[in-house]
C-alpha cells in the first residue's frame, strides 16, 4: 500500500493567503484594521516562541500587532487589570496571552480576564463550553484541533461515520479534538484514549482515523495501526539527536507505518504549520464580528 | 449470571439526608440560609415538572425557595434583566431556569444571564467549559451525569481503566457524561456513540460499562451488551401502554439483559431519583462557597 503524505505547509500557505485577502477586504470595505494584542511576561523565552511566530505571521498578512510585555515580577492583579484594559479596547480584536505563565501567577484568573469575544486561542472556559455544548454556537475553535480538521478536509478526507481514536486527553489538543470530531456535521464515533487506557494497541487498531497527541516521541508504531488507516500525528517532541542537536519528532514512528497506513502526516511538515494559519483565521473572525 | 439491580431510590434518599444535615449545619454554624430561585415562564406545564419537583425536594430538606413566574408574553430582554437581578441578590445562592423556554425566547441569552456561581444546573457555557477542560476546577457537574457517577460509586463500581461506551451525545447528558468518565480520577477509556455510528451493536458490545442516553425506548437489547457488562440506563421515554396509560420506559430493554449483564439500572427506580439528589447537593455547594 502506498502511504499518502498529508502535508500542512502548502495548505497552510493557501489559508494564510485567503486570510490576507479577507483582512484587506475588511479594511477597504468596512474600514476595519484587524489588530491582535500579544501579552507576554518576561522569564522563560521558550514559552514566547509561539507568540513571536504569531506576531510575524500577523504582520505578514496585514494584521496590526499590539505588544504588551511585562516584567517577571508582575502580580496577578496587575496583569488581570492590564488584560481587562485591552479587552475593553475596541481597536483590538484578538488577545493572545503567553501560556504557560510563570508559576507565581494565577493562570485561570488571567485567562478569564480575556474578553471571550477576543479569545482567539479558545482558552477561556466560556469558549471551551460553547465547544463542549456541541460546537454549533462556538465562536472560535482551538487552533491545533481546528487545523487538524481543516487539513483533512482540504485533502478530501471525511471522518463522518468512521471509527476514530484520539490518543491523549489534554485540554488544548486531545479533548477538544475528540469533541470536534464527534459533533453533528463531523459525525465520527470517537474513542478518547490516554496513558491509563488498557490494551491501548488493540483499541488504536480499531480506528479508521488515528490522532496521536500523547506527547511521547515515536510512541505509535505499526502495531497500533489498522492496515489502511489514516494517521494524524499532532505530537511535537524535542529530542536530542545522535549529532548532539535537537530534533523535532512526532508521537508517531512514521517510517514504521509507511506502506501500512493509507495516509499519514509527517513531523515536521504535517499538522504543525496549520496551527498558525488557523490562528490567523480566528483573528480575522474576531475582527469581522 | 445473576444481574444485580442498581437502584437509585435508597441512595438518593441517603444523599438527601446528608444534604439536609449540611444545610442545617450551614445555618447553625455560619448563619447562612441556603436559598434557590426558580424561574418559570407560563405555557407548557410539562416543562415545569422538573422545577416543581425541585421545589418540593428543596423545601423538604430546609432549602428556602424564591419563585419567580412570568407570563408567556415575556420578552427575552425582560427575562434577562430579571435573572440578572436574582444573580446579584446575595440571599439567593442558586438559580434554576425552566428549560426548554417557549420558542420566542432566546434561550442562550437567558442562560448567560445566570451568574455562573449560581448555575446549579450547569447549563452556562462557562461551567460547561470548566468541565470540558478536565473538570478539576469545575464548580458544578450537570445533575444527571453527576448522579450516574455517584450511584455507581456508592454501589462500589469503578470505571477506572475500563472500556466505556456512552450512547447519545446530548449536551445535558451524553456528552458531559463522556467527559466526566474520561477525566483524570475516573480514567475510563470512553467511546461516544450516536445515531450515525456505524456497526453500533458491535461497538456497544466492546464496553465493560454501557451508558444508554439516546432517547429511544427499549433500543438497547441483549445484542448490544457484552456478557458481564454493567448497563446504566439514563433514558426516560414516555410511551403509551396497552391499557391506554402512559408508561415510563428506559433506553434499555431490561428484561432482555437480565441474566446476561452483571448489573443494570431499571427504569423507573434506577438513575432517575439521583438527578434531584445531586441538584440538592449542587445547591448546597453554591450556598457554602
Amino acid at each position: 500500500m502506498t502511504t499518502q503524505k498529508i502535508l500542512g505547509n502548502e495548505v497552510s500557505a493557501q489559508i494564510m493567503e485567503e486570510v490576507r485577502l479577507d483582512v484587506e477586504k475588511l479594511k477597504s470595505e468596512r474600514g476595519v484594521q484587524a489588530q491582535v494584542a500579544l501579552v507576554m511576561v518576561e522569564g522563560d523565552p521558550a514559552s514566547q516562541v509561539y507568540l513571536e511566530s504569531a506576531k510575524k505571521s500577523a504582520l505578514k498578512i496585514g494584521i496590526a500587532v499590539l505588544e504588551r510585555r511585562f516584567p517577571a515580577t508582575i502580580t496577578t492583579e496587575t496583569l488581570v487589570a492590564s488584560i481587562k484594559v485591552i479587552s475593553a479596547d475596541e481597536s483590538v480584536h484578538a488577545i493572545l496571552c503567553q501560556l504557560p505563565l510563570p508559576s507565581h501567577l494565577d493562570e485561570a484568573k488571567v485567562i478569564e480576564a480575556i474578553a471571550p469575544s477576543k479569545d482567539v486561542d479558545c482558552v477561556h472556559p466560556y469558549n471551551q463550553g460553547l465547544l463542549a455544548m456541541g460546537g454549533e454556537k462556538a465562536r472560535f475553535f482551538p487552533c491545533t484541533p481546528f487545523g487538524v480538521c481543516e487539513l483533512l478536509k482540504r485533502y478530501g478526507y471525511s471522518v463522518s461515520g468512521k471509527q476514530v481514536v484520539v490518543l491523549g486527553r489534554s485540554s488544548i489538543v486531545g479533548r477538544p479534538l475528540s469533541i470536534m470530531l464527534s459533533t453533528k456535521g463531523s459525525d465520527a464515533t470517537v474513542t478518547l484514549c490516554h496513558s491509563r487506557t488498557q490494551d491501548l494497541q488493540s483499541v488504536c487498531r480499531s480506528a479508521d482515523f488515528l490522532f496521536a497527541a500523547i506527547g511521547k516521541p515515536k510512541f505509535v508504531t505499526r502495531d497500533f495501526v489498522k492496515e489502511g488507516a489514516v494517521v494524524v500525528d499532532v505530537g511535537t517532541n524535542r529530542i536530542l539527536g545522535d549529532d548532539g542537536k535537537y530534533l523535532l519528532v512526532g508521537d508517531v514512528d512514521f517510517q514504521s507505518i509507511v506502506g501500512h497506513a493509507s495516509a499519514a502526516t509527517p513531523v515536521p511538515g504535517g499538522v504543525g504549520p496549520m496551527t498558525r494559519a488557523m490562528l490567523m483565521k480566528n483573528i480575522f473572525s474576531a475582527a469581522s464580528l
